[in-house]
């Protein structure tokens, strides 16, 4: 198992949670974070992910989604390897990143600026994101990268930064405004030079709702 | 590596390929077709489900997509084994369905009606079914499904037999036509005993365009 785990902080861009490995092969590389099945401890594929994914960055408790599994001859030196690769999206401030086990460093990349990675952890990394930008088109996603009270501004950048690139601000509050998913607040921002902008958070009942229905959106 | 075949035939439901097992664990079960990497012959993973695909029921030449992969401690009688799932839906009518190696029979069964399966095939084929459910609500399909002219109603016929749902004439012809997928022609059925229908076909240059931009297409 892989984990592509990219990570959110207001104000930077999508970074990636790597490792530097201190085994071969590849050893000295930056890779994913991941490891073998064992199977006297884990009990299934995800939990093998989130046991390796914890023991070599102290990351857990995250939502991890099956992305897909990559297996064909050259892409592990010496063995036929498969790996089922898992992603997630992650408020980069929520968790603390320490490297430990067979790892000798973890720690956040820019995704437009990845440094040469061990396997073909670049090709599998560049599926995830793809697939990110896909889910985040078709499904509203941003509750757990914003912080509770957040002003329209900071929503749109949040989906700009994912999708990276720039969108129409009318366009994307209509489609976002109709599937009422906003509670607009009686308060605005404080202690901001510009003019104070009005402050939403997300009507959860409202998202289970959809979710269940199928959203109805496209960015 | 396991497939679900699904296949579809004219006023038939949609069907499941099975096999029927020569081997321990879960003899004389019927199963999908699937089995083990050979790291010496397979180039990848999907290759090796072809490989035994056609093996085991003769059936090859299919687009066959990633589904899951399923793993866990009791999946397997004795093993911890995880299997990279793949599926297709194929006109039943354009493979010859022939049992051999390590299987006594191959065929076709009805996706209401299966028999009981031999380890998680039940939940594999479950998860393959929602997921082609969905494929099909949000991108037309069917290209290879009916003759090279068709008539709207068999069109019709084709999602509601895959979706297992009876749709709305005018909403899904809407919806159809707003593609501009379909070339209407100057024929009309022959040699049938009601009112013949205008025949039509599928255009696929306009499919590929669609399919760049992104089908904007809801079932």
């Amino acid at each position: 198992m892989d984990c592509v785990v990219f990570g959110l902080k207001e104000d930077e861009g999508l970074k990636v949670l790597l490792v530097k490995r201190l085994k071969e092969p590849f050893k000295g590389s930056w890779a994913l974070p991941g490891g073998f099945v064992r199977p006297d401890e884990d009990e299934s594929l995800e939990a093998a992910a989130r046991r390796e994914l914890k023991e070599e960055t102290g990351v857990e408790q995250l939502f991890l989604e099956q992305l897909f599994t990559f297996g064909c001859k050259n892409r592990h030196p010496g063995d036929w390897v498969a790996t089922v690769a898992y992603y997630a999206l992650v408020n980069l401030e929520d968790y603390l990143v320490q490297a430990a086990t067979d790892v000798s460093d973890a720690s956040w990349y820019q995704l437009k600026t990845l440094p040469e990675l061990a396997f073909d952890h670049d090709a599998i990394i560049s599926t995830a994101y793809k697939r990110l930008k896909n889910k985040v088109r078709y499904q509203p996603i941003g509750f757990n990268l914003l912080p509770e009270k957040f002003t329209l501004p900071q929503l749109q950048n949040l989906y700009e930064v994912i999708l990276d690139t720039n969108l129409d601000r009318r366009n994307f509050l209509r489609k976002f405004r109709k599937m009422k998913l906003l509670i607009e607040l009686e308060e605005s921002q404080k202690n901001v030079s510009h003019r104070p902008a009005r402050l939403y958070r997300f009507d959860s009942r409202q998202y289970k709702n959809l979710k269940q229905a199928g959203f109805n959106f496209e960015i």
